[in-house]
């Protein structure tokens, strides 16, 4: 088994600094929206990982992918790192300039490209954010379903293969995405896909960029399926003695084929950080967050369906949130747990893991990282996209304390061996960045791994596209 | 607009026959499972496209991936091609030997390697079709539901991305595929995938694979995901005056989310010959044809719903079949226009097209489609997936006439050009194949196109992969 990588050690790679020459041309062409100044570069080597800031040497916020072509161009040339960076919200080290480099900032790129309202697609510039975006097509009553929390970038929501709440019903990223429109890292602009809902033209260039993660070209337009807002709404909350009871659950629905729109565990840890946090008075004990969506008659049909489900499993206090303000605290809690759970452990930072197993699985890899977590000693919680089988461990670890990181890393290692060893996968939703390329080889095999590399030196040969992520060339 | 490849005339590719040194490493690993009997040869050099038969140099009956990778291994040394041959289903010329080689027959790897009914997933050998599949899992109260119409192996239906009429509901293969065992160009085993529902563990290799016609490799086994048997099925048809009205009411059900799953166009030549075939006794008018799926109630409010859209745009005979039976009958007719159609055009062989558009513009293209169709005097009749844009002109060509196969041709490449601008694709789920490789240049480009050649060159450096399909090296 290979180890994470120590979330306090960078690795050794050699840094390609921007040279003078490619400066001058991003200064001439970008005015101020070219920048060195060392804030901008910290918040740009940076994200929700707990890796030490790692600049790049420049920051161009482009506001076109014409720009972003040029920027990529100049890097082409001169064998310069390129970064896409969204919003910064990804937390595997996936933006951190292990090498140098330029950060492209695409928060700018915020155009709704096109809705068509008839064909439940739109396409968007990378930086719209998908709360954004969600507001923008609610009076055409569509809505966008991939909720990974963070009010992420649809770019970067795109290049980690983001997932979240809703991903049991309406998939994850990789399902979502129609077509992109990708940087290439010669600085060519290419389109994949069509705005036809399935297509057998040729490989599959958008699902090969979808969770590439920025290290084979810079998407910055992405064509994704809306979906129709549902004629109603319902959410709902029960809990459980146990987290097993909880899990068998979720198992029972899903075999059931009850087409659940959310399906949210939390531990006993993770209620009480909420209502510590959102004032919700839940009782401390393991509980599902569920929401369906459908006609009226469908709703209430699935919510009797689970109702009856989660009573044979011991399910209590099931109660019901039908109005939208009531569904809006609960997700909003639940959005915030993470935040949640630092503010009930102060000088402390999340050490979070993402593994996601069979169904058939998810109790006994839960039960047995519970039995190990609470033998640590850390404190921790866990909050679950149960549904699909993914979850979260969150390690809470004292700042600075090389030794509890060491036993959170440890842990979060040992997880992932369960995990894969069940024919799961080391991360569900975040990506692997830097801090998973351990676990990656150990998942995939030396065989995948060599021919992703192949693909990488096929499309990149420079390297020079978010160079040092996802494995070591 | 570059024209399809004449269907009479195959490119000039140079050959790669197999050496006697190979042939006798095959033998006498195989014995008579390596046949080079013309017939044998004759069988596995066509397929269901027009295209001349060009048989392979050799068959080997592989009956394991161990033996797949000795195959190929073989061929990598001797730089000999290697053409995967499932049930000889595909459409495209995808099977013809056009550069010789060995043809890899999977059909003895049928093998359901395992079940996991908690986990909705199946592992099958390439060469287990859809309805052994199904019949092996019924009794556990699950199916899967991509139905292609023929009876193809599942091998061959990830090969070409293949879909069908469950599609609107249940995505193609692209979203059914968890994992694949593939044997690559060097004759190395690899894994993809795991069975997690979700993953963001590097690049989508099992994406790569599902839809490239075995030029990257040759896929030897295929995790799917399996549903549970609905608690209710129900179909019905419903007779239009115009299939602009079939199709707008189409427009209209997908557009209010009802989960339909599935939603069949046939025009009224489509409804002449399969009433001729089946004795159906239908009106020779354009019809959809659908079903629904989901509890007692869902399906009763969903097909509500839709016999009120439809009355909307003018729908009449509404007509319903809730029992197996005919249901069975009704479907049957449905997978049989194929041969239908050949049958109401004795000595005529069958040039179909397969474009996929924007629901939006699907009325506009199949009208557009019709005139065309009904200027020049070729037999033709329709049928189409109209719930996901896809539908399928089939012209009926006169054996050996080259004026009308050209006339087909003609129009075939109209059909695209339109399809193309509308943002659509060529191919909705049978492939490019030979067939469609100009078609292709057209519509992902040449920055796409050069990209995906890239990969090839990557994963298959000798292009050994089924050679000349997709597009020329």
């Amino acid at each position: 088994m290979n180890a994470p990588l120590p979330n306090e050690v960078l690795p050794a790679y050699d840094r390609r600094p921007v040279p003078d020459v490619m400066l001058a041309a991003l200064r001439e062409r970008f005015g101020d929206r070219c920048s060195t100044v060392a804030a901008v570069r910290e918040q740009h080597g940076r994200d929700e990982s707990p890796f030490p800031v790692t600049p790049p040497d420049a920051v161009v916020f482009c506001e076109s992918t014409d720009e972003v072509a040029f920027v990529v161009t100049q890097a082409a040339a001169h064998g310069v790192p390129v970064i896409p960076f969204g919003v910064g919200s990804s937390l595997e080290g996936h933006l951190l300039a292990v090498q140098g480099g330029v950060s492209v900032d695409l928060s700018r790129m915020t155009r709704i490209v096109r809705v068509n309202p008839e064909d439940l697609t739109v396409t968007v510039e990378a930086g719209v954010t998908r709360e954004q975006l969600n507001r923008e097509v609610r009076d055409q009553g569509l809505f966008f379903p991939i909720d990974p929390g963070a009010n992420a970038s649809l770019g970067g929501m795109a290049a980690t293969r983001a997932s979240g709440t809703n991903a049991v019903r309406y998939g994850t990223m990789r399902e979502n995405v129609l077509g992109l429109t990708v940087v290439t890292a010669s600085g060519e602009i290419i389109h994949t896909g069509t705005r036809a809902r399935k297509s057998s033209a040729g490989y599959d260039l958008t699902r090969l960029f979808v969770g590439s993660e920025g290290t084979l070209g810079v998407m910055t337009e992405v064509t994704l399926k809306l979906y129709p807002l549902p004629e109603a709404v319902s959410a709902a909350i029960c809990q459980f003695t146990d987290i097993a009871a909880a899990v068998n659950a979720t198992i029972q629905i899903i075999q059931m084929g009850v087409p659940i729109a959310r399906c949210e565990l939390l531990d006993a840890n993770a209620v009480r950080a909420v209502n510590a946090q959102s004032k919700l008075g839940l009782k401390e004990r393991p509980m599902l967050l569920m929401e369906f969506h459908g006609s009226d008659a469908g709703v209430k049909e699935q919510a009797e369906t689970v109702q009856a489900i989660t009573a044979e499993f011991g399910g209590a206090d099931f109660e019901w949130a039908s109005t939208p303000e009531e569904r809006t605290r609960l997700w909003t809690a639940r959005h915030k747990a993470y935040f949640a759970g630092m503010a009930m452990n102060p000088g402390c930072r999340t050490v979070t893991t993402d593994t996601c197993v069979p169904i058939s699985r998810l109790a006994e890899i839960i039960e047995a990282s519970v039995a190990d977590a609470d033998a640590s000693g850390l404190p921790y919680y866990i909050v679950g996209h149960v549904g699909d089988g993914n979850f979260h461990l969150a390690y809470l670890v004292k700042d600075g304390d090389a030794d509890e990181r060491a036993t959170a890393e440890r842990l979060s290692m040992e997880m992932v061996q369960r995990a894969i060893a069940m024919e799961g996968t080391c991360t569900g939703e975040h990506g692997i960045g830097l801090h998973k390329m351990g676990f990656l080889v150990d998942e995939a095999g030396a065989g995948s791994i060599a021919l992703m590399r192949e693909i990488k030196r096929a499309l990149d040969p420079k390297n020079i596209m978010n160079p040092g992520k996802i494995f070591v060339l």
